[in-house]
């Protein structure tokens, strides 16, 4: 049997070359992996016992765990791939916030929403992070979209309150209504009859520290130790942005974060480029994550992340594609990206300083580090039970075709399992994509 | 009408909305824009006058020249998207020398060269600038295969005869060799049955200064001198290669070559990161032009070329991806890493740097600086009539469907002209190529 949409392999025994990372720096290759599925979509098995109703991925194809995406801007997706010519605070004012603002319009927002996680499944996310706008109605299409075409997605109505960074056409009326309209998304996406596995899952969503006041950001804080909601935002992307909050509250973005009850377990902090180092221990401590978004980084952070440090202090962390703060909407071009700006980071850009003067020691990472943020990496910054093939892990995983016409990779004769999968991780588009899967169901 | 493979454009009108760089730094579009091209394939007029018989391109298609890849090591195509996590001179001795040796095997060189041009020209690459081995009858074979499938290729057969720096196994036998079949090539090419209209070219090509002797870099200039052929090889790649020559020669890399007759009008530097002032000052002298390889440069330069200062300058630059020191292989990738390594190197990369001490001033480049090094810039560098719309152009182009299924680019609701260029820079991957001409000839 082959594999077709919709259908599930709840109960069934999918064969395939496999390869997962279930932990950092360490790729493994599964040949010939029989990975049993119970009734729910979890894996029960993973054995070369193979049943006669096995279904078995064509020759040839491979198997990945689905990639995560920690840092989506759902409806920046119309703009991908332009608008990146101006700094962070520039950007937001002239292009960003007059786009989000249009999901006033629901009609707009159903039409775009469904248009991206069409094309995020089809480049293999099955899980995405995303902040969605200030509008609740709009979000809440954003959810339905998620639950019908079946990406795990946690999703956030962005509150921003604050008068002297938001604009007036586009801003929370006040704190209060922050608050009570991120409460009504938790309560509609938790209790929605279609929701009953909790594939979807609401996210609270300050924008970031600019754009709150004290009143949300506290709102918000009080309301994630209430519900146990996860927590995600922005932190220390940019000079500007480090330097707006510490004038402001005396104290790191990070620490205002905390101040404020919103660094918590499984919460997300997008970009984190100027974290200090006591920045990086309070977030381990707390069990927070970052989303690693290179792309953006290079247009709106003016610096690199430091993530090797980052990893060695015990942060947990995964990829984001920033979309549209990075112009390419895949998680493939985040992972080679965060080894091409970790590279980077560690050799320098200025051929007119000494080499010794011109980079930073020890900043590299490996195709297998890049292939683990991008599945198990992101899925534990979430607290989430996939991004590999291990008993108990639920089943979300894509089908790649190296050999795919259209696509880009390049294998030529005989070629060892790591150096395909590097030449997948440095290759794969849409093209190479041939089927997902979320919960052991077939989406694409 | 549309087009179909192997129709030919000669004589005929094609009306497309096209964009072009002929300047640098200045995109222009042309809406519906007829043009006809003379019996030779060869831009007769550029209008809006539209013959019943004209050729149509689908709507929603755009035109743009064909790309020019200025840097391709074509034997290397095996291991593009690996083997790339070890300094320069290890890669060479570690990966690449036995790569390359095993081209004596004209079967296998037969095999990897076509599979080659084809994924180049399904890129909508039309132009390429190839390193071939030193192995005389493949090399003749590479030229064979861009013949028979209408790439404009200039290729030469690697002269390499060092026997510090080059194994046993894989190097000329000594300089006089290097030089006779040099000379062997460019005999075969230039006097070639199927290539009267001269679409291959031959080029001079020493590996680079360290692998070639003095007598091997005499012989070639004087070959150059004799014959008028272009020269290419590279310059001042890595901090390893630019000391090397300095102490070798007691001079620059690139004084080093002009010293031999090899920095000549429409000689291509691939690389360059560590060219001095006076280098840079000495190549535009001398009509030299620059192979910008961003990817490359990322694991084997520990430095960003310096784009703006040669620009400045007036060095002609064009863009190459380094199969395989890059790990894609598609001009689309090094014009938008282009982009992203010059905003690096402004920004620099080090948070832990002050933002004044991190970078370096006015490096960045914008995305139309980077479509006319993928076309015009490339063109110039090789002293080719081709890369713009223009009367007296080849025609050689390609069409792009933003809209492919399979294709990143992502287009939503009404985008002008030059937002949809930088998505198509940005999002292009073959699954956007629709058709490929070259001397007005459809190839795709």
């Amino acid at each position: 049997m082959t594999p077709s949409p919709s259908q599930t392999l709840a109960g069934k025994t999918i064969v395939a070359d496999a390869f997962h990372a279930p932990t950092r720096g360490q790729v493994e290759f599964l040949p010939a992996a029989a990975i049993t599925l119970d009734p729910d979509g979890v894996i029960a098995k993973v054995s070369h016992d193979i049943p006669d109703d096995a279904i078995h991925l064509p020759a040839g194809h491979v198997l990945l765990p689905g990639l995560v995406d920690l840092h989506v801007h759902a409806p920046q997706f119309p703009q991908l791939g332009s608008a990146l010519d101006v700094p962070l605070e520039d950007w937001l004012q002239t292009y960003t916030f007059p786009l989000e603002a249009r999901y006033s319009d629901t009609d707009f927002a159903a039409s775009v929403y469904a248009a991206l996680i069409d094309h995020m499944l089809r480049a293999g996310t099955t899980t995405a992070l995303h902040f969605a706008t200030i509008h609740l109605p709009a979000t809440r299409i954003l959810a339905d979209i998620c639950m019908a075409k079946g990406q795990r997605a946690l999703i956030g109505k962005v509150a921003m309150d604050h008068p002297d960074t938001c604009p007036d056409y586009y801003r929370d009326a006040d704190a209060d209504t922050s608050v009570a309209e991120t409460r009504a998304l938790i309560d509609y996406i938790n209790h929605h009859p279609d929701n009953a596995d909790r594939r979807v899952l609401p996210v609270i969503t300050p924008r970031f520290v600019p754009a709150c006041t004290d009143a949300c950001l506290h709102g918000l804080g009080a309301l994630a130790l209430e519900t146990g909601t996860r927590v995600q935002t922005h932190v220390s992307e940019s000079d500007w942005e480090h330097a707006h909050v510490f004038d402001r509250m005396g104290m790191s973005d990070t620490e205002t974060l905390d101040h404020f009850g919103l660094l918590r377990d499984h919460t997300v902090l997008a970009h984190a480029n100027f974290l200090s180092g006591t920045d990086m221990d309070l977030i381990a401590a707390r069990g927070g994550g970052i989303a690693h978004c290179p792309w953006s980084n290079i247009y709106f952070a003016n610096a690199v992340f430091p993530l090797r440090d980052a990893l060695a202090r015990g942060l947990r962390v995964g990829l984001g594609t920033d979309i549209s703060g990075g112009p390419i909407g895949t998680v493939w071009e985040a992972a080679r990206m965060s080894v091409a700006a970790a590279r980077m980071l560690e050799s320098g850009t200025d051929p007119a300083r000494a080499p010794q003067e011109r980079g930073r020691d020890a900043a590299r990472i490996d195709i297998a580090t890049a292939f683990h943020l991008a599945t198990r990496g992101g899925a534990q910054a979430l607290g989430l039970d996939v991004g590999s093939f291990e008993v108990g892990m639920r089943f979300d995983a894509i089908a790649i075709d190296p050999a795919a016409p259209l696509g880009q990779i390049v294998v030529y004769g005989e070629t060892p399992p790591l150096q395909l999968l590097e030449k997948i991780i440095y290759g794969a588009t849409k093209a190479n994509v041939a089927r997902v899967w979320s919960d052991g169901i077939q989406r694409i």
